[in-house]
């Protein structure tokens, strides 16, 4: 069988999704929806799209008059449980944004669509695919680092010109959920630690332009062997510096500690026997051929769905924290 | 006149105060007195040490026998609160380790002790006088990085062999209050911000040769601005890395972030109108140097009382939050 995709929006990661297409022999391009008339212009010239290809400016519209086999989410974060839903009960496969869902009652609607529904379901933790990460869950899964004790990650980001959707809480999750479910999954996934409680803070102090918007956020979590994690998240980064993002994950074991430098394109490891040295990592994997072949039943799923509801309800508690200023069981 | 010093334990930073002793004319080194006969054996060498220099067992026998007038008091975390009170009693001005107290009540009692005096209080908090920091807090207070929205610092040690004393809570005050006091010190003296709330945890996930020493502890704090930070400290650092420590502080602010790299050795600034550039770093102050111009009253004592109380109660609420596990008002 030949896979049609839907783009549902054009807002976030689709091109983890569009750019994969065109390697894909039996994926196909069939439609795009954005409210968008000028992001709908600029992705006619992708070339995952064919002369078969439709373009929607309404979403659900789009999955009204096409059949399609799988959808990549990738709109506002407001929009995103109802889309779901909309794809899971018509039996479509849903490569998503994240965080799943913008509240935790939604999240619970959309687990039991997704129980009863038999798709398969992802997101797009996009870091997940990249050689860094994947060579630091290798090393500390291998136990090389011991018992893992601490973690900490961040990410910085330059603010620039946010696109309006971010600026209200209506449409955006908040900081702390969407980019904060990033080192929330990789600690997470790096480490095969289970989170227990979240205490988080965040707010916008000096970027009044991005209104609801947070320029720093901030959180701390305890581990199921006791151990700590603590992650902080700004869009602070200088318009002058070098990358548009500042990444850093490390993880501190009893036997040694592995880390990224350079804006977590590299990795570094020491332990008691050995001193610093920087680790070869392998090629960055295709998140999408990797969703293909999980539906195709040839791989397993990196990202299993059971982690996007998991990684999703701890940012959503995340943020609660950070609105009732008390410490969340997870 | 000349200037009686007692070092009242060897269980510290003492080194600052005895490096510095030869240096300055007017100081003399009276009495030094420890549990050890071994740390005063070795001590003998020390070239602060003179003829007339007297060695005591047991602090309270020193204070009794000898009459001095600068105290640096350098012994377990256990016995401060004491000694600074026999000390505050004699009117002996006092550099202390810190946290100046184990706990809150002990905190009002030396800050009663304090206020009736009339003598000059420090605190051992070395790290202000090392040039990376005061790089820092210079450029963060000239506002060129403009508000402060995040700041964030590492602290990480090698284990290696600890004393007796730090594997005890009774004589130990915790990772929070013993490390952590360093970097909630600098991102409060750097930005110029006070916290107004904490939020941590800290336990011993990997180290059961240490006891109640915790191996990794983190936490949040919130500023009066809105903004936050967030602290993580660990005792993982592997024997095999080239330095005991790994420092790390970095202040982001809505033109600018600032921050420290190679172990907290060398400082980067990088802004809205300009790449990242390293800085030129001024030498390095003498702690005791000032301590005793500012018993002269020839300079400003660079770690005031006010600071020596007001961060011992932010890291001793920050151990009280690890323990009731909520957040503390500050």
């Amino acid at each position: 069988m030949v896979y049609r995709v839907g783009i549902l929006g054009l807002k976030g990661h689709q091109g983890v999704v569009l750019n994969s297409i065109p390697k894909i022999d039996d994926v196909v391009l069939s439609a795009v929806a954005d409210d968008s008339e000028e992001a709908l212009m600029r992705i006619k010239k992708h070339p995952a799209v064919t002369s078969d290809t439709k373009f929607y400016r309404n979403i659900s519209e789009l999955l009204e008059e096409e059949k399609i086999d799988i959808a990549c989410v990738s709109g506002t974060d407001g929009e995103r449980a109802h889309v779901l839903l909309e794809c899971m009960n018509r039996g479509i496969h849903v490569l998503s944004e994240k965080p799943l869902t913008m509240t935790l009652d939604e999240l619970s609607m959309v687990k039991e669509a997704y129980n009863s529904s038999g798709v398969v379901l992802s997101m797009l933790l996009t870091m997940r695919f990249s050689p860094s990460y994947r060579k630091i869950r290798e090393v500390v899964t291998s136990g090389i680092i011991g018992e893992v004790c601490l973690a900490n990650a961040q990410k910085s980001y330059k603010l620039g010109d946010r696109p309006e959707w971010q600026k209200s809480h209506k449409t955006f999750s908040s900081t702390l959920a969407f980019i904060g479910i990033h080192p929330v999954d990789l600690i997470r996934w790096c480490t095969g630690r289970e989170f227990t409680e979240v205490m988080a803070y965040q707010s916008n102090v000096g970027h009044p332009e991005a209104h609801d918007m947070e320029d720093n956020a901030v959180m701390i979590l305890k581990m199921d062997n006791g151990g700590s994690a603590c992650v902080h998240l700004d869009y602070c980064r200088p318009m002058k510096a070098a990358t548009h993002g500042d990444d850093l994950l490390r993880i501190a074991g009893n036997q040694g500690v592995i880390e990224t430098f350079e804006q977590g394109s590299r990795v570094r490891l020491i332990t008691h026997e050995r001193k610093a040295e920087e680790l070869t990592l392998d090629e960055p994997m295709d998140e999408f051929l990797n969703f293909v072949n999980a539906i195709k039943g040839l791989e397993k799923c990196e990202v299993p769905a059971e982690d996007c509801f998991r990684v999703t309800e701890i940012v959503l508690k995340a943020r609660e924290s950070s609105e009732t200023g008390q410490p969340i069981k997870l």
